[in-house]
């Protein structure tokens, strides 16, 4: 992911260049530098964020070294994109939060990607329109191909549904509130001992019912959809199709097989519009606040589906800064 | 409906003929009678059936009638098309089940009119053929443009609902073995105190899950869809079109705004299949005990409706006669 | 055909019975009259014309015996279902007008049966609410998985192209007025020496044009579409579905592969508008002129086909009749 | 035409920013340079590629200027991207393709993007693939919402049918040898005396046919479509949709209302590929020569239209550079 995101600052992203290389591998590093320029390569995120033309950071490291490097970039007030998650769990989110507030502004732009997809501000807009009236229900389908070795139950929740927890909040514009996890008999083409798929109810505050499908080994390709079930009207994306053939006997289209064959475009739009942003000294996007409250109904979450039943949310107060 | 399954077998059916109309409204028998060639009017079952030229019954009176209209029927070994529901409680359903066990063969279709829905029958027959594996979770939508006057709530899963819960064991060929029933914030549309839409989730005793969106002020028309999600693939139907326009800056076509317009043919096919049974001395299709077990899912769904949580269907033993 | 048609009177089509069963090879009529229900059998159209219980009389012998038939039964005066083509030329099919004429009223319904198919249906009662304005172009589609045996280059036309003759004239309510078939490069999967595909360009009498692409061994399947473009928008039917799956990292869905798998139901309803009309005493449906018009337009068809460019139709003066 | 693409190299694009400004009216240059970052601007397109920091040209000027401006940047040996057409006529053209084989590479890019939108990229790979076999049709659609003032009959074939005659010649790897314009009775919502629309057919050495339907004053919005027949299937683009709505007894979604809206991530692609090109010393894409075949494509096509009948192209030799 660090390198995708390093060839595309290289190769596709206008008013951006990469000044440098972390990794904790050092040939990675340096293999990665050389693709994009040949920009010195690091070890330690602190090192290269001291260099003097480092004007911004993308952290695209394993979630549990986010928090570090996130606190570093905070300490030299460096704009940040952090993928997903901000951090593993709530508590270290809150730590962050808590470094991002006596900064006293926004420097942390948050990766949830399907914000910058056009499909998503499609419906996002519509809904904000308010031609369809309020909304009341939200399908999404989320499915991949495969799931990774090594993938496990609780995985599919932190995630995968994740994603969908993020895109709830934010078509909505309404905290979730309560999660339940159902678990239908897995399928026979999932690893043993992985619960998938999964059918996940988010309610939200003001009553409206999110239903996910979770499922990481549907076999066909990787589907994203959502539908919103509005007062005078639905809207849904994640189905639209482009070139249509007739052979054999069927006619139909191809599936993308993987989320960068799906998002690549919603990633170069992340990208660009976090440089764009930094070059005027702001930071838009999604904040800190959204990774941390993506962390906590994850956590719900990953409690209904271990201990079964309605887990509700539970959230700190919502700091003034992310008003 | 029973004026319109009149000039059904009247005009489209094949095979069959209108020799008798009863209704309550000794005025409104006598209309439809002289729409459909003429035949005797009456205002009781019982007497319409004793005539000599009566070979079948189709009763689409209202269901606190139909345990009667069933059992004159049995008593006089006449096969009967019976409009769901079967009839409006489980307790008169086992009433009518026992009428017929005792008759010792079946006699009654009811009137699932989906399963003779092409759509439908095509998602059966291609699970049947099991080249997507087993179904895991189905998806349903279930919307009105508006409901009749005097709707309830607890008709949304008694009348609607019911279709479903009919439509999701003939698909899986399981039982269902719990209801549970959300209740997301009513449309400002809907009337004053209806709990419309509703979220249902059913589980099955395999372990599949089903979930049911029923919205009968969803404003925009009739739909109805089902998604059956697989270990190797997806099957949707409810969702297809015929003729496409492009007009003032839209492409896309018109939705069916009632069930009549969008299961006609259905309802067709449903009374063909039943004459053409009937011809050689079969009866086929819905059974009593599929109407029976639609109205324990209905009780169920509606306790859930109204006390909140899971609640299990307590179902009979199956009889032999309904293996 | 012929047998399909007995079929479709004795199980499908409400008011009417087979009383009659003729063909040519004396056990094939017996045969057919078998499965119907046991009528008569016979050789000879005349003959089975005579008898009392014969109310109506459906031809779907080959072309060539057409006027024999239609001659006979105009001279008892049964209305007559007489698939397409009316007769294989025009000089035989003005013989038939005239007689028909003699008769004073009409008599014949000719087998266009793509009138009574719903989606053509839409779309010509899209185009009379004049909601789109004038029709300026047609483009149609017509395409077989493989053509039978024996067929040859100018068999598209008068067989296939035949249809979107009547069609056009049928939508746009002209004339056409003058045909030009082109011939492209052959596909490597048509018959040797069989001219496929061909793309023909029909102007009618207002000026309006429409293409057909008719390619009878295009291998995947019977596919069936016209676009109509018109002022204020286009409409487009042949291109709908109804189950969508996602398999095998392809979305779709299948093709029909024969006329009788897309056009059954258009055929139960051209029988059954047939049948209903003659008991009401009336003849409705395409005329003996619909079935000359089309055999002249193919006539001009074939010429072009054979001697390239562009070949004006010429046309008997329209009688009264058919006014 | 000329600012969006400043905006766009100045904002999107990777690698590459704008070092001058270009229109013969200056105050325009001068705001067009103010927006994307100060640069000069100049009235005299010589003047401007003297400057040393200028590495490349793009022409987005009117037709009638691209040729002085092409002589002036081979001249100079400097890469060009030259929006279409290449030069107005075949005269011009020829010029600029003697120009570039004197400087003996290629360094001339024209700007058919629709060769950089993912929809036609996909078309061609497969029809490269050969899984469907030889190509034998293509079918066109292209229609504008309104024309703008001043549009002449021909500008359908010159501005329009342009791209439609090089994609046809790209997706088909073969050159266009004959053209027919058919002339449809006129729209009554087109400019009194514009012959809108056109019906076009192009074959093509190999003897494939693609027809064209150009139509600029449809008024629903902006549609380009291409449906490739080949020997073992179809395949269609231009038809797809993202996000489809359910409101108000419609499906369906929204059409896009002009080519900026349907291409401008083609044009990013192309001017993004330009860059990248370029910068590796590299000259792709269109080149001159589909220029000129362009020009003489549509020469013919006018003398069509004028003239009325089938039209012969006539193409120079093509050079070795071109090969």
């Amino acid at each position: 992911m660090g390198a995708d995101h390093a060839r595309r600052i290289h190769e596709v992203i206008s008013g951006a260049r990469v000044s440098a290389v972390v990794d904790v591998d050092a040939a990675r590093a340096e293999a990665v530098a050389a693709r994009v320029g040949g920009c010195p390569a690091h070890t330690d995120p602190a090192a290269a964020m001291a260099a003097a033309d480092v004007d911004a950071v993308l952290i695209a490291s394993p979630g549990a070294a986010h928090e570090a490097a996130l606190l570093a970039a905070l300490d030299r007030d460096l704009p940040v994109l952090c993928e997903k998650p901000l951090t593993p769990d709530t508590a270290s989110a809150l730590r962050v939060l808590q470094a991002e507030q006596k900064l006293g502004r926004r420097r942390i732009q948050v990766g949830f990607m399907r914000r910058y997809d056009t499909e998503y501000i499609e419906l996002h807009r519509l809904l904000r329109t308010g031609r369809l009236g309020r909304p009341l229900l939200l399908h999404h389908r989320h499915r991949n191909a495969a799931s990774p070795s090594g993938w496990t139950s609780d995985m599919l929740i932190r995630d995968s549904v994740a994603h969908e927890a993020d895109i709830t909040r934010w078509l909505l514009d309404q905290e979730i509130t309560a999660v339940t996890v159902l678990r239908p008999t897995p399928s026979a083409h999932a690893p043993d001992g992985l619960q998938d798929p999964q059918f996940v109810i988010l309610e939200t505050a003001d009553g409206a019912i999110a239903d996910v499908e979770i499922f990481v080994n549907c076999g066909f390709g990787y589907q994203v959809q959502a539908e919103a079930v509005c007062e005078r009207g639905t809207a849904r994306v994640g189905d639209g199709h482009a070139m249509v053939t007739h052979t054999a006997g069927r006619w139909g289209g191809t599936i993308a097989q993987d989320y960068l064959e799906r998002f690549h475009a919603a990633y170069d739009r992340e990208v660009q519009a976090w440089v764009d942003a930094t070059r005027r000294g702001e930071t838009t996007g999604p904040t800190a606040w959204d990774g941390y409250v993506a962390a906590a109904v994850c956590e719900a979450g990953v409690r209904s589906l271990t201990e079964g039943g309605r887990v509700e949310v539970e959230l700190a107060e919502r700091p003034a800064l992310y008003g």
